[in-house]
């Protein structure tokens, strides 16, 4: 599809993200934490949470659907919780403020969870809680979204697509993190589809008549549905009492009944959990985490989950990236007051 | 299939289960731990994890694959780590052992974990759970088991089927509770389509040749598939990572390794996870959980995990249970010294 692309460097990304966010109405706090985000996932070859999500954080600034001055308060909770109030604003700063307290508590009491509410989510889970396991701890994190998804048998929209990521820590290289929605497929996935004309496969949605359909569009009128059956819907439903309930953040109906059609990212709740494996008592984690993968991988045809985002992170400091011009030029645009 | 059943009362299948273990070589308080599982399970119609269990289990005692004496040591790990050490014995004793310092460190810390080596888990998640739910907590349990399912793209087996539950309290309600293999497929319901001569639906498992097949017998031989796909395979590995390795416990290879065909459970680990909701600074949460449940059971053909255990629990404690006559006569020569 992409006739003509811009190349730059990541920092030029970086740079040009923070411009953007700040000419629609973030500081430069926020605009930093977001930019860092879109970085790491430029830098990941995972373009469709890279700058390709630019424009929407700033369609939601701009609608004031966003707190682009928030300051995210942390709040000592107990002695496994942290939380915070991302007083309506973009996550990535919210993350960034509470994450240290997360660690901490982690490091101290061998468990500990973060809670976010108040915050908008837009971004890839990868980059929460690949650091929690570069600090050596064991995370997961689940988010919760708009309601696009039905559950398991049903033809109406309860739950977000409502992502989970895990991560775990390797001796001398990057952690394996996965990062999954909860639905068949990425929104985004159908979006695109629909764009171009093409159908999808079966078991993605269900069109405005509750029928099962490969045509994208009927879906994006209609409901995705959640991946793997009822098994994966019950992973919905747990990630949306997690992300939501649990951090009495909006749920997904209630984000999508505040939606104000912006196209960027809506009101949203956040739930990590830190485990520190070095005080089960037990020292040969790390290693017996390795025999595992050697074990996965000595059968043709497993990856690990994130290992084409570590290639990608070796190349693309070099090689820079590749952006579609009509994507570059409108964050350009904005950013130059456009 | 089940031509002759036999009648009994709960509180019978108790006292049966018992007796079975007793005369197997378990004492009194392993064997009264197990029997409280196997009674939940037939209470609430869980007849793959009630009396159907106890043979193996017995299997196991005899063959010393497990210790039928075993006193689960609770470890004070840390402010949020409870640890177990199962002592060889079977899991039930070991959860009901070390519940109480996880629920009384969930409460005062926001969240806790209980993590249990050594032990050999043959039972459904959900009873393990379900108390921490009654205690107000939401709750999360991992197991893993013998290897017999393979990683997402993979033809070996390197997980067991590797359940995971998660448990919510409800006002006035019995918990909602999940429990879940991370196979596609349960393997006894795999075992009793080869006994019974009948094919499996598409993607359940592999060939010895490592070609799907739907023929159940080749698949006992081969190996089992994750649900889901890649994303159930993530899940699979999650939990893999979670019950054994941050535990200590045997992996699912390790497992299989050490197994001597006693037909009973293996050793592997267990991880349980609790959370206080109400610390969390949000005195709503059973009511939005309410709220999204009803969302949810609001679309004609959704159902709530569990609702058939729950609806089967209201009537057996008058009614009775149905247990095939062949294996009853099993139980009942077990216990008399067959």
């Amino acid at each position: 599809m992409t006739q003509f692309t811009v190349h730059s460097t990541l920092d030029a990304i970086f740079d040009l993200t923070v411009g953007a966010l700040m000419a629609s109405g973030a500081n430069r706090e926020n605009a930093e934490a977001v930019a860092e985000v879109v970085w790491k996932a430029e830098r990941d070859g995972c373009l469709s949470h890279g700058i390709f999500r630019v424009p929407g954080y700033c369609d939601a600034l701009k609608a004031n659907a966003v707190n682009g001055s928030a300051a995210p308060k942390v709040i000592d909770q107990a002695p496994g919780i942290v939380r915070v109030d991302a007083e309506n604003g973009l996550a990535p700063l919210a993350m960034k403020i509470g994450r240290p307290a997360l660690i901490e508590k982690a490091k101290s009491q061998g468990i500990a969870t973060l809670g976010i509410a108040n915050s908008a989510h837009f971004a890839a889970l990868w980059p929460d809680v690949e650091p929690l396991a570069d600090a050596g701890l064991v995370a997961m994190n689940f988010v919760n979204s708009r309601a696009f998804v039905a559950a398991a048998g049903g033809k109406r929209a309860v739950f977000g697509t409502n992502p989970m990521a895990f991560a775990v820590p390797r001796p001398g290289k990057p952690p394996m993190v996965f990062d999954q929605a909860s639905s068949a497929s990425a929104r985004g996935e159908i979006m695109l589809a629909a764009r171009d004309g093409h159908t999808v496969p079966e078991g993605l949605g269900l069109g405005p008549d509750g029928q099962p359909t490969t045509d994208p569009a009927a879906i994006l009128k209609g409901v995705q549905l959640p991946f793997g059956g009822y098994k994966g819907g019950a992973i919905a439903m747990m990630v949306e009492i997690l992300a939501a309930c649990v951090t009495g953040a909006d749920t997904s109906l209630e984000g999508e009944a505040a939606y104000t059609g912006h196209g960027g990212p809506s009101a949203a709740g956040n739930l990590v959990i830190a485990i520190d494996p070095s005080k089960f008592g037990n020292d040969r984690f790390l290693e017996r985490v390795e025999t595992m993968f050697e074990s996965m991988l000595a059968d043709e045809g497993v990856r690990l989950p994130g290992d084409r985002r570590l290639v990608n992170r070796k190349q693309t400091p070099e090689s820079g990236v590749h952006t579609d011009k009509a994507l570059y030029d409108k964050v350009v645009a904005i950013r130059d007051g456009g």
